[in-house]
């Protein structure tokens, strides 16, 4: 393996010192890039995830056009459930659908969680041939979605404002949701440590509906899955922590396993690191929206939020996806400003 | 008038004591009661809300049915639009949508910003015939949509998961975001008025996409048009403000005119207390989607909210609309859960 290049992110990650803030944007392999909505023209959304080459492809083009300090690979968190044995349909532009949802001991009892490395070969394969592609130039990320987020899918069947139903199956048949989301956990782990084997330099576990839940159940139904992907990656790789719309959870998360955490941009950096002290690396938290502000604002912001963070434990992103109606030079505006920045 | 029999409500917000917690849910008249349902199969959207004898009677459906401690008036947030000169269409089960969408001067030029009590006349006399109806037994709510909350509808044209639309025009052309934002303020204010003088005893301003906002965001956008209302308006009657998904605005909010906070399920009822101290009335914090849970774990979770807010300067409520799919007999439940309390 070529000796990487730029391990900014990683040395953020570990807590040591580094030169200059490092940048990467979710989702910024896909959705706004233009030589994405080719392939995406011509190849249907799991034959993009599924065949190694076009997801490295899709997976090393933000780094050469927008100059992002890591590559993230090109997948989905839904292929775990596809791997316990759930099917996942994706119509484009409406999301994802799992048109047979969990809904009792039955269902649990027949999911798979073994053999993630097996059934999620393409995601290695697609990690090994970016890593050899990649040569060194920016450390790879690899991903899962977290227990709950992936619960809420399995439950609800697609996507949902509220996540109601999620929500009315984990109060009404708790011990379900608690062997469902072991399950998860359980596979996870597995398929994180694959990806690790296959490339990854690092992963991030998104737990992009934790928001949906008050903070007494993301302490029952998320946190502890969450602690336990941690505790059992960690040592392979350093692990970031997303669990997105949960600013009250900063402080004990910072004192896991994680390397990092992620946040959205309900919070003020400043509030966040006083939440997080040093003792963690935190990742974000740009309002997606606001990439669609004239490039001067966004340069602003950014500087405004490094400002709040400060230059250390800290890796510039997104405080959730990028969009698809991003101009492109607003998205290189973005990773421009960050390394352009200058302390005061 | 009638003298008010039940005034608890009026009592928590002027932070006198009370002998029990008052409670009334968001959206409790309509959605998931069955006599509303049977209106909702015989008169469209805006002819239960345009004619006072049928928004009086759904109105007034909860208070017997459900035994909140307060009535709110069955209207939409959508009326100050409609009262400005847009055009507001409502089909059932799909949402809001506003065809001609404010884009630029022009559109908030040609803009009506006087003459809501004419206008929204229908409002206004649906609150005196329901407080006429009420004869006394418990205060009547008014309220409005909020500046940012309404200029999203504008701007969007119809609900949105990011409203990225309505931040765009923030972020590209923040004069006209103000300009447009102080004329629904100034209509707000007068509309708020009129519901006083037609027998609101309250007034609370949904601000339900405030949550969208960064905090720097929304000191910007929101806070100030909510402060002006509630600078405006709480010389005749205790203003309640509810800028959901806002934690951070919660201390902020709580030294201003405004004689309640509403706030939502994602802050444990201590974190909202050490934010607001006893300075302001807290209203909130029940997840909805717990009205789903077996009774037993919803009377369990009402009096570990009210443990946590305490007794005094405390209204119980959810921290959103109570759902269409939630069963009368929770929904009591919760009400009852609040009236059975008893500190330890």
């Amino acid at each position: 393996m070529a000796e990487l290049k730029n391990d900014l992110i990683l040395r953020a990650l570990k807590g040591e010192q580094v030169e200059r803030v490092p940048v990467w944007m979710m989702r910024q392999a896909g959705r706004y890039l233009p030589d994405y909505l080719k392939l995406k023209a011509k190849y249907d959304f799991f034959t993009r995830v599924e065949t190694p080459e076009l997801a490295t492809a899709i997976t090393l083009q933000p780094i050469d056009q927008v100059g992002v300090d890591a590559a993230i690979i090109f997948s989905d968190i839904l292929v775990i459930p596809q791997a316990m044995g759930v099917q996942v349909l994706m119509e484009e532009g409406k999301g994802p659908s799992l048109p047979n949802v969990i809904k009792n001991q039955q269902d649990i009892d027949a999911l798979i969680t073994e053999g993630a490395e097996e059934s999620l070969k393409y995601v290695c394969d697609a990690l090994s041939l970016t890593k050899q592609e990649l040569n060194g130039r920016v450390p790879l990320i690899g991903f899962a979605g977290a227990p709950w987020t992936i619960l809420c899918y399995m439950v609800e069947g697609k996507g949902s404002k509220t996540w109601d139903k999620a929500k009315q199956f984990a109060y009404t048949q708790p011990q379900l949701a608690h062997q469902l989301l072991q399950k998860i956990t359980d596979i996870t782990i597995d398929y994180l440590k694959a990806q690790i084997r296959a490339g990854a330099d690092l992963v991030q576990v998104f737990d992009s509906w934790a928001g949906s839940l008050s903070p007494s159940d993301f302490k029952t139904y998320a946190q502890p899955y969450l602690v336990q992907i941690s505790d059992a990656v960690s040592p392979f790789a350093p692990v970031i922590l997303f669990p997105k719309g949960t600013w009250y959870a900063i402080e004990d998360l910072s004192k896991t396993s994680a390397s990092g955490i992620g946040i959205d941009w309900t919070i003020t950096p400043q509030q966040a690191r006083a939440f997080a002290g040093d003792r963690v690396t935190l990742q974000g938290n740009f309002d997606p929206s606001k990439l669609l502000a004239p490039i001067p604002e966004i340069k602003k912001a950014v500087k405004e939020m490094i400002d709040g963070f400060g230059t250390q434990r800290y890796i510039a992103n997104l405080g959730h996806g990028i969009m698809p109606n991003v101009p492109v030079d607003h998205a290189k505006a973005f990773v421009e400003a960050v390394k352009e920045y200058r302390p005061h």
